[in-house]
């Protein structure tokens, strides 16, 4: 079973993300009620593959575990600022079976809530001293908000696989890329080893997120913690349904969901479609290729259990139900 | 004339004032339209007095103009990023005579645009590489989020000054502050000389916003850019209305306005009953007094022509209409 896969996995991590926990409620203690429960609401949950990914790459290394909990605390920190801007920024509604802080609050409170998650972000690595720590956040911040902006507002065409794959590394990929080679630099590893972290990271990131657009369109809404097919009814063309159409599907369907005009019923209907099609198998064999690229970036770094178990985080990802 | 005064103090700064708007223009030259458009219109207009404190401290010490010069830009690209979020949480819709971001635009876009200029001012400081650039950026991002934060969610009772001067540290003279210590570290300068720079840019940036207060009181639309009392129509008292209230005037025509029943017709009494109270001059005061800490602190660093017009610069700053 998928789930008890990750749970395999994390077992032997869990008093490192225990600590890791502990550095982030220290961290959000100042807060103002109402805005303090809001905000352990909102980091509340997720799978916090961040941190075992950073965790797993600091044993790697044999890295100091106080310092590899910080930086781990610190991407926990901005994945979550970033997802209660991208929640404002895309209006949903629902995200892991919880409203969403724009569904709740006005857009200037989680406007706040973002802003000072990603002001304790910034703190907790500045705490770490490491100047090139510095740039790679510079640069992942850039990448993602360059990313969101080029998604909103350029004219290219969003059903071009090109296009796709462009957006989901500026979305999800960086950020994995990021802590990995963040990680590196804390073990002060070699400029070539930085570049393989980087490469697994970004791989890594980019079969998890072909496999959660995936799960859009496969999985009940029980499952999810959100509607089936919210991608699409938000304006979102994923990996499924680019690979749908590429099959010589009719877009019609998909034009009026896109178009704002459609139904829940057309969304319901155009996900049954998208299941029967094919169209999953050839997304699913995409985020493979990205997995072993994955695994050939692991291959080339040390040996071992936290190795093996990166590996194994790589075959939960692409098996995972939710 | 004040305004006159200003361009005095800018005229031998104008070659540094403009290779800052180049590297500016520079950063932002890889935005998508429309929202380039929409950004430089933002960073258009305003007094550029944080570009202009960072260049005369940067003299004051003979530091590398280069390297300045991104700090100045860096800082007043952040400035931007905090103004367009800061109108979205106070749905404030004009500012410097223009719609704001979040007037026009969806508060999706409004809260991404924000989000890009602060990628970008990172960029920015990381660029520089000195490690201790980043812990003051961490703190300043840090003291105005929070501070945000307890102005909006707190219990506190602002019509207390000491509540008053607690949130303008953090709006505004935290990141004057950040400016001067930044400008120090750039210029290698001692932990003495860099607490001074600290208190003289926080008594700038706090005179600073409390005579900015006072015009919102005191001046007409035509100079303000926004309608005068905007301030407490949004429900923000400022240190005017606490000086009148103190002054044992009739709190319930503020009450009102401040509890959203207000008209407009109120808030132009309110600002008559003001203007006439003798408030005014007691906010003034205060702002002198800062002002004067401000002086104290640039008699302890290097004296010249720099030192001669940071004194003008907070002259003019009191002095100012608008």
């Amino acid at each position: 079973m998928p789930r008890d896969k990750l749970k395999v996995i994390m077992k032997p991590l869990s008093s490192e993300m225990k600590a890791i926990e502990s550095v982030i409620n220290r961290n959000m203690s100042i807060v103002q009620p109402p805005l303090d429960s809001m905000l352990r609401c909102s980091m509340a949950g997720g799978k916090k593959l961040r941190p075992a990914l950073i965790v797993l790459i600091g044993r790697l290394f044999k890295s100091n575990r106080r310092r590899t909990h910080i930086l781990a605390a610190a991407i926990e920190v901005l994945h979550s600022a970033t997802l209660i801007h991208d929640d404002l920024i895309d209006d949903s509604s629902l995200r892991r079976g919880h409203r969403t802080l724009n569904a709740t609050w006005s857009p200037g409170a989680t406007v706040l809530a973002g802003d000072y998650l990603l002001a304790r972000s910034v703190s907790l690595i500045a705490g770490l001293n490491e100047p090139r720590l510095l740039s790679i956040l510079a640069e992942v911040l850039h990448t993602m908000s360059q990313g969101e902006i080029r998604y909103h507002y350029s004219a290219e065409c969003k059903r071009e696989k090109a296009v796709y794959f462009r957006s989901i590394e500026a979305k999800t990929a960086a950020l994995f890329s990021a802590a990995a080679r963040m990680t590196g630099v804390l073990a002060g590893r070699s400029r070539r080893e930085m570049d393989i972290l980087g490469l697994f990271g970004r791989e890594f990131g980019i079969a998890y997120q072909v496999v959660d657009d995936i799960l859009d369109i496969t999985e009940a809404e029980s499952r999810l913690g959100k509607p089936s097919g919210s991608d699409l009814a938000q304006g979102t063309i994923t990996l499924p349904v680019i690979c749908h159409i590429e099959r010589g599907n009719d877009d019609k369907l998909i034009n009026k969901i896109l178009s704002g005009r459609g139904t829940v019923g057309d969304t319901r209907k155009i996900i049954r479609l998208i299941r029967k099609s094919g169209a999953i198998a050839d997304a699913l064999q995409e985020a493979g290729l990205h997995a072993r690229k994955a695994k050939r970036a692991l291959s080339k770094l040390p040996a071992g259990t936290a190795n093996e178990s990166l590996r194994e985080l790589i075959d939960y990802i692409i098996a995972r139900k939710h």
